[in-house]
């Protein structure tokens, strides 16, 4: 497994009228984690993509155990591992960083296409950074 | 079971630079229907707010089998079910109009709070509802 | 002047802590109802960026005048006018239809680009509609 | 005139389908842009609020020069100056770091409520900090 950290502010167009971050953000800031645990890796998802690789999410799970609120400081860590030649799997821990409480965990699993939209093997550089 | 159906459209906001609907929006979409499921019932998820109970998220997953596009018009069928007299259960089908393909399925379970946060009864028409 | 109107109803996700919709989704919004007014004339917006011009904006204003809800309908009505043969104005008044207050008003300005990224002319159809 | 500077990374949530940032998260942008230049006064968005103070949004404007893409990293620069005793303006700049490109340049003028929605005096640290 390989980790990273993201650190994030709540925006205030994340909140919703009950006062919280809105659920759907949660899948916005899995994405700048993933995004981080690439660069982290030294390849960039916009590189991977330019590249000729595509990542687009078959699944996504989010579990909301505590709110996060405007300004709450988050802190994303997301961990990584391969399914298949062709499948990747990103898990994400959100936790406030004011109180370590965690508010959210979460997952999402991505299947590699070409720039034809056919399905094809995750790069080189991804399955050895993640295998 | 109990079933509604709401029409929405792929807005330009909601693509990605892939040129597909953005994952997060699913969970947008899912929304919407929740909140016309309720409708169908006679009471608005606005008027529940305001009568005194919210009911927010605590889990959400969705499946996506085929990707949408920008201005695809979509059909979110939405059932409910009680889980639990303070939990609820919401099913989600997203299909593309113009070729009746599914394009993700999901659902999401909701707790229900009072004013000052605390874990709550649903209210009876909505248990009565969706019983 | 041309002019049509779109219906839409505010999103919990476009609400924010204030309790009113998020004021950049008012942008959102007018992308609504320049996309119907297109359609309005009988080819959509999706069709022209396929025959290979997209109109990205290079301007917006917006003036917010009253606040909008979770669950209000609103009602977009939407203008356009050439600005020249590379430039088109939309104008936007969005009202909620409740009680038929002006909620908010703006324009966009877009140019014209072909699929290179160059300036163009509005297509043959677009110039004669909002001539 | 007071300044802030804050650094952000355009999401893949805020590409669209042209492959540009969708114009309306400028306007979120803008957002984090006055929350970093208060916090640098020393008081955040969100004390203020707690304070009894809200400060909704009555006009937003913003020219578009220069697009941004997903992964960029993007510098605000953010101004703010008091228009009258109940109203201030924030100026923003938004460049692209890699180039020193400006993407985009705007302005938001906010209206000092209460919390029963009634106009209000700014704060005094608000009024000293911009005066």
């Amino acid at each position: 497994m390989s980790r990273s950290t993201s650190i994030l502010r709540v925006r205030y167009a994340e909140t919703d009228k009950m006062g919280f971050a809105y659920y759907a953000n949660y899948l916005v800031w899995f994405e700048v984690g993933r995004a981080d645990l690439m660069r982290a890796f030294g390849w960039t998802y916009r590189e991977m993509e330019e590249s000729g690789v595509m990542l687009p999410v078959i699944e996504a799970h989010c579990e909301y155990r505590q709110p996060s609120r405007y300004d709450d400081e988050l802190e994303i860590r997301t961990d990584a591992r391969l399914l298949s030649p062709v499948r990747i799997q990103f898990e994400y821990e959100v936790v406030r960083r004011a109180d370590a409480v965690t508010a959210a965990v979460g997952h999402t699993i991505h299947a590699a296409l070409d720039t034809d939209g056919r399905p094809c093997r995750l790069p080189e550089r991804v399955r050895q950074a993640f295998a």
